[in-house]
């Protein structure tokens, strides 16, 4: 089964079961239900779950449910920062990936309820697994906890937007490189592997979506983001290309790309990961650069 | 060490480590940080995590610090929900334990990032055991999870607000009784028993504080509850006060912590426990019903 196959299907089973699939018991709240279910759909890019799955595939992958597992946690993580994000109170967006955001579809209090949701199904699914593998499945919820909260994972980088004075490394580290990092250090633990050699893997990955980003929300406008454009100039955010500029910024991208295959630790699918950053690398170029 | 000091010492760990404490490296987002804190303090009743502990010591107790951990991590959850539960798209509340609630005090989007980061900071905080206690950690990850998420846990509580159409009995037990059976199926769990036969006693309390917290709401003004009061009729919320009229709703706390006590499951310390219900029961009773 191919990792976009392998990735839907986690995600559909952690979904079915926070909605109350096959608890023939407890009433559940309907619409409560049905925005978890929105919150995570249509799915986009996927793309740490996709990192999560290839650095396990490359370690080996012997334990592939578990895996699974780490990758739609990851991404059950990703969708409840997404929907928290979007809140009135933070960036007040109507709109995400082209549809209206949770807090518009559904009412504010589903989203944040779905965001907190979201994040126990996240931690949930890690739990179930064989009793032999609870060690590393307890390690794994440890390593999510790890990148998701504070004091260094995407809670703290969501938090240093309220410092009057922000150190913008921390800032970067966590706002956007925790869950790449989570992404790469879960995918080896999962198939067994110590986590600690594929931290710079996933910060240069992280770092490199963050500059990426940056140069969309100064380039491109809301029909092609599938969201509100210039959100960092209008919130007064930090971003690459107010630091470097557009070509400062575009330049910047590619070196930390070189830097993220050259960082990849040796192991049999050392090969293909590289051609996924590749593929990610000219992906995530905007579009007008990499014409001229 | 006493109970109460065994659950300071746990939470000022859990948010120690949250805020960074013992972490040379990366930089904190301060603000975040001190909300943390304030969102625990004062500890208020520490109803939860004492109930965990009681029952782990009438279990044997032979992990005090897994049961430390059990404990602070209901605590947290708790903690996590009130801040949630406070903010403007819920009650709208200015005032909690006698100060002003997190989005008063900090923002609200510091309150939503604060709850979210507690959410997290109690599954990390039952992570943090030696490997050979880790099938018995991922379970209690797994209970927390259990009952904090969807369909069951108090998130689907709140989320039946939400619901033109309400299952009262699904109700009150996610929104209430779910952290009360938490906790103690927790207690049991890290000492080591299986916690399906404590269920009962964690239902029955839940549902006891719930009918307590609705007869405080309908009898007490703003500065006995030091938080807002008539919130249910207010926001026109399914009450017991509502249901049965004061003292029918009085009546039924009488009887359900009576089942409490008869439900507890056989073990050394069953005497202990049901006096400490007994000393909830006092406590939980309207002082004007106690007094006639």
């Amino acid at each position: 089964m191919d990792v976009s196959k392998r990735i839907d299907r986690a995600m559909t089973a952690a979904i079915s079961r926070a909605q109350g699939a096959g608890n023939a018991g407890d009433a559940v709240p309907g619409r409560l239900a049905a925005a978890l279910n929105y919150a995570v759909t249509p799915g986009g890019a996927r793309i740490r779950p996709t990192i999560c799955l290839t650095v396990a595939l490359a370690c080996g992958d012997d334990r592939p449910e578990l895996a699974d597992r780490a990758a739609s946690a990851l991404e059950l993580i990703h969708c409840a920062s997404l929907v928290h994000d979007d809140l009135p109170a933070f960036d007040d967006a109507d709109f995400r990936r082209g549809k209206p955001t949770v807090h518009m579809a559904f009412s504010e209090p589903l989203a944040v309820l779905t965001g907190d949701s979201l994040i126990i199904a996240a931690f949930d699914t890690l739990t179930r697994v064989p009793d032999e593998d609870a060690l590393r499945a307890l390690r794994l919820v440890r390593l999510l906890a790890h990148h998701t909260g504070m004091p260094h994972g995407i809670c703290a980088g969501q938090g240093w937007e309220s410092e009057a004075s922000v150190d913008l490394s921390a800032y970067h580290r966590s706002k956007t490189a925790a869950l790449f990092v989570a992404a790469t250090q879960m995918g080896a633990l999962a198939a067994g592997h110590e986590p600690e050699p594929w931290e710079e893997l996933g910060a240069r990955i992280g770092e490199a979506f963050q500059v990426a980003d940056d140069l969309r929300d100064a380039l491109y406008d809301e029909s092609q983001l599938g969201k509100p454009a210039g959100q960092d100039a209008t919130h007064g955010r930090p971003s690459a290309v107010e630091s470097y500029g557009v070509q400062g910024a575009t330049r910047k991208l590619q070196e930390i790309l070189s830097g993220a295959i050259a960082s990849i630790p040796s192991c049999p699918g050392e090969a293909q990961l590289a051609q996924l950053v590749r593929v990610y690398a000219e992906r995530m170029t905007p579009v007008a650069y990499v014409r001229t």
